[in-house]
């Protein structure tokens, strides 16, 4: 009899046939306020099985395309360069095989494990970052790598013109002076002009990075460090449309999910719903099944 | 000495006198994600108690209307075709009487008992149903009669061009294109053009149920499928001014609260404040105590 | 590189090889109370591993022995005797490969499935029941095939002298009345007497049904129907050391299980070890690995 | 059709015919540390039909006799001598009528009221004290009237030798040396005892009033101040027992559950099984329906 | 080493030197539904450091001024008049040593103790008042200094055509009517007309009240009386953008968040964001450190 | 007027008169199941103050001695090398001004880094360790310095017949055998043996460490990785009496409280009375105020 192995909804490929690589990052190592992220991937697969496959935003079914869900990396509990260096290994892997990878954190310094896999195989890489928090500190409570200097360290691989920031409302007042000497593009409070980005960044290759901190805690309440004031979810299913704009999104996360803060359940139904959509999203161009 | 004897908020009209019927029909055996609507008829009644009788939004008050409050329906757990037998009886016996009836669910299946009665006695019955998923399945993981099968189960009685679904935004495709074959009229994701339908129907007698996940999960997570990108109590605010509209309407229910999911309690207390303003909405034209 | 892969602890022989199979039977349509328990088996597999492998109580470890984890059984919602059917199938075809079964519940009235394949293939099957609930109701609320029924269901297949109940401690007088006519076993409160009905069972088949209500609700909060005045963890595990008596344990479940009632994870953990420890207790005969 | 109207399980009788009337008082207004003791009687309501009308303990039910829910009393938000004024009236209202009352806390404070009715009746009146606290205090944070000095203002209407108290772990050195001069029998940590004092005062009129927090947090954690080390259920049970000793019980209270911080609903669940038993107990020479 | 000794994020001047005084006033004894404000100051202090000294709305940061954060009041359980004398008296003796005062509730009657202080030394004073409810009872629950009766009671104090209410929306008649008759200018539902007012009163003495409760619940749901319908946090930033225009704001409070009810956490990270800003603009024509 | 500044209960002694040091290490960096024990010392400040200062158990009372609340570490987040470094600074230079230190964690590995400067001073050292858990690994998930070996780390430094285990309840088979080998004492399951072990170390410098997860989740369900089948708050109890034989505990900590896994706040109390029982088990030699 059919039985439900709980993986991502819809992403049920065999892994040799799969365009997109789904896995889990479960590390929360760095975090400064509320740990927990760590148990995102393992609440949203059995909480997807409560949306639909079918989106009507993008009119679109994930069971259209070949999606594998590869289950989550074992992560060393106290080592983050260990961490770091199996996520920039599973990474790597999936981008040699020819697939693409979007990852679910887990906190946001998994990025940082990416984006360098990332950053070998596309050298012109640039990253469009949605989050309340700039995270562009060198150290933080003595610390250099860390979940809130994480794209600095990205930065340090890339470079100025690289890195396009949208919905930002948390920092420290160093931070916002240093993106404002032009290093990267701060937009806050917002999305507006991600439209724009999207258009310039066409033809690019372009790694999406969505701390879901940048929602409203209203919609989003499960998260380590809540900041009231961030953007409705239509604002960012508003987001997604403008992805669809963009011809090379070689890769995506999302992290900070903390289910443990979501009694509700809420916050785990809108990360699994922003994970079917950046699904979609990245296999819109593809075969469908 | 007075007592408080929890009925529904300003519902103490003795049963002979009143011209609203409130009812409880908590039912939830079909559901097929979180279950727990049974519990929102007993957990509204003492939380009533919060909110005002006096409402600023209709500027009147449910002290001066006579609506009584039945109490709950006594429910066969596990034998759905019994359930809407009863809910049946009930609503029949409460239009014999001449009175309107209000249902508080239980899931969404408990309509389809009381849209029965409703349709014997107005054969001519619309229905404006306010949701976030499209409830038009004919069948659902095999089973026919169920809470996501509802409205295509209405329909059924009523035929085409009496279904007005607002805010919807979770389907299948089969759902969406059957809609859209022009038997039910479906309006995604808001309220938009609910008053042009409320105008073209101002005659009718027509049945209002909501679902209350209509609304964004931020305002209501107290339910079975949370699903982000719903509207706001305000836009729902402007949907019930909308009614005022309709001279006719002959019933109407409120289901899906699930407060087992709903720590904080605001889910109630909105189901609450909706509960008051279609009273209000309902009585208007009935002479006042 | 290794990836997690969420079954239960220890579960991950591949299945031709398996000399126990654990499944999911995710079904709680006909619960009078608090339902839920359809969470319970996505719920143990991530916490699972919390846990250890090995058992200081019995001194063993599941790694030992080939356990395989099937997945969860599809439920149909709202269709209680579909649901039983599947389970019965899923049991059977496991009892015709040789194999045992373990069943993680789900309501109690998932155990009616179970027993119905086991007792075709075992005429002469013995049922050990832990409970709060003597479950020996011939109607509940006019339904006949409900939770509150399974036991005496199970006793209308198997006949007198079959079925020993133990920590009971909630039902109407005509059940209790009922059992002490001696149509069943039934001692009430605690554990006491096990070991010798465990010796005078020996040699029979033997199907172990555990509510996990049995359990005093401080350490297990997390179910439908909470009953103070249960028995403690280290009673339980004394239960399960009496079980190792038992020469033909032919199959077992855990029900009642309710995770969203249990907002510490306490009761998931519960459910878990117990789990751990029934299947060391089922494979203590088992060649090792 | 039959409804379910909420009332405590089983105190359905009328009022002129009830032999002991059970009432709320939803008052908490001078607690010290975490109020929300005024849910007690609401939350009760609902969550008793949880529990079977049966108890296996005294192999009675409540159904047998004839009890009447009288509804909360309306309490005055923030005028503690007001709510102990009403209070005071509803029990002597129910001692003329010839009835015995049951009150539902609220806070402990609220037995002051009841006390000063009973003790004009009876003023050779005894009270059985279970509680976590002393509650002997002399005045609390600068106040005289308080949850915490309330059997000492019990003692101020009744005198020495008339103050039995079991359970007891938590307090200032000068009540337990106050105690210790004779003035009160207090007797700590468990109810070893309280079979010889229930025999010394067989033929006394006895009011028993229970804080529910005597019980351990982990059975009952919903209480304004849990105080680990308390009575087990089992040990509570073996109490009740021991009150069938009493051939006058006159009056009795269950005070200080505080619902908002019962999660998992057992307080709650423990609560209303205490409230059957003390029915049970406080009719059992009455006349069966 | 350095410590963390959890003051208010920020309020770490010595008290001599201090501009600004901010202090708890955990008081909650007379609120009708749900309490547990007095848990208010002891949550936000420890959760303030989830928090940015920074706020990117005024490009300022708390850092830059003398903040003093005094600990809190030690409340008289159970005697409101007794709890309104001493914050009286402290808000008497900051302004006497030429401070000012933040004061975090507790519920809204404090305000009156606060007011009280302020109207003794400005005699011109005029009160913004941000609330979901009016506040303008004569008496509540036949008790006439009350949570609901507080603003009624400033009137007392200070006459017509002094208090200025925005976001309104519940209440009874009578008091929408009372206000109405021009004694107090009451806009509902929003801020609407805010910066007009700030405008109007820019040199005038002015004292804020902020009852959190005017924020919708879905971003602030822990609270006491959570009324649908309210202002966005974005809404609110903005209201705090305008009272910078007023010139001499000599005191002000943030009132009602019952951090029991909010077990995501975001009211607490609201309130405290909340307090940050209102620090900032109080303070932002002293002297920088 | 007197203000509540959140100190540790009758933590109030200036540091230079204090003979006791209490002090939080709020790190949890490599925790492998469930983070969060860094709020435990912000969480029980606060909530001590539900406690009275007086024990009955030890019929003593805290504010009889004179302890300093030192605050919190500033932890690190990421750097578990630099945390431990910093804790032990911090209980090195308490010892050397002739103080003794009580730690609250965070995680047990904290206790590395006071037990790295006790035994500096105290070469001969033994340590009491009650925990569910062995904590004898030698590395785990591939590191070695963790939560799962802190105790190994000990060892390394104290060597054989040093460390007296009690409550074990989990582990791996080879921690549970290198253990009976006879490096360290391990008695599994309870405290038996305790009052025999205590005699025998009358004379020793003693170390006490509590991994509160030694209690059963039923008491104290807010913790990392709750194991079922542990001690009673009770047994605990005896065993703080049986310390008192111990004539030079130099040093001790509680560890593993996780209050965010505890919302009915019990854990948080129990942990609260257990620092209020160990400071006057340590002081109780000394001078009294």
């Amino acid at each position: 009899m059919d039985k439900i192995k709980h993986v991502f909804l819809g992403c049920q490929a065999p892994p040799e046939e799969a365009d997109i690589v789904v896995f889990g990052a479960p590390f929360d190592g760095t975090v400064s306020y509320r740990p927990g992220t760590r148990f995102a991937p393992s609440s949203m697969r059995p909480d997807s099985y409560g949306l639909e496959t079918y989106s009507p935003y993008l009119k679109d079914d994930i069971l259209n395309y070949k999606t594998y869900d590869a289950g989550d990396i074992v992560m060393p509990y106290g080592d983050k360069d260990l961490a770091l260096l199996r996520i920039y290994y599973e990474v790597r892997s999936i981008l040699q095989s020819g697939k693409k990878s979007i990852m679910i954190g887990g906190e946001h310094l998994v990025t940082y494990g990416a984006v360098r896999a990332m950053a070998e195989k596309y050298p012109d890489l640039c990253i469009i970052h949605l989050d309340a928090h700039t995270d562009l500190r060198k150290t933080y409570y003595d610390v250099e790598l860390n979940h809130a200097t994480v794209l600095k360290k990205c930065y340090d691989i890339l470079g100025d013109d690289r890195i396009y920031q949208f919905g930002i409302r948390s920092g420290d007042r160093e931070e916002f002076e240093w993106a404002q000497e032009g290093h990267v593009y701060l937009h806050p409070f917002d999305l507006e002009g991600l439209d724009s980005v999207c258009k310039s960044l066409k033809d690019k290759p372009v790694y999406i990075t969505i701390d879901l901190d940048v929602l409203d805690p209203s919609i989003f309440p499960g998260t380590g460090t809540p900041e009231p004031g961030g953007i409705t979810f239509k604002e960012l299913m508003w987001g997604f449309s403008q992805f669809c704009i963009l011809e090379n999104i070689v890769g995506a996360d999302l992290v900070e999910l903390s289910p443990h803060y979501d009694s509700s359940g809420v916050s785990t139904a809108v990360a699994c719903k922003c994970l079917r959509e950046i699904i979609l999203v990245m296999n819109r161009h593809n075969k469908k099944v």
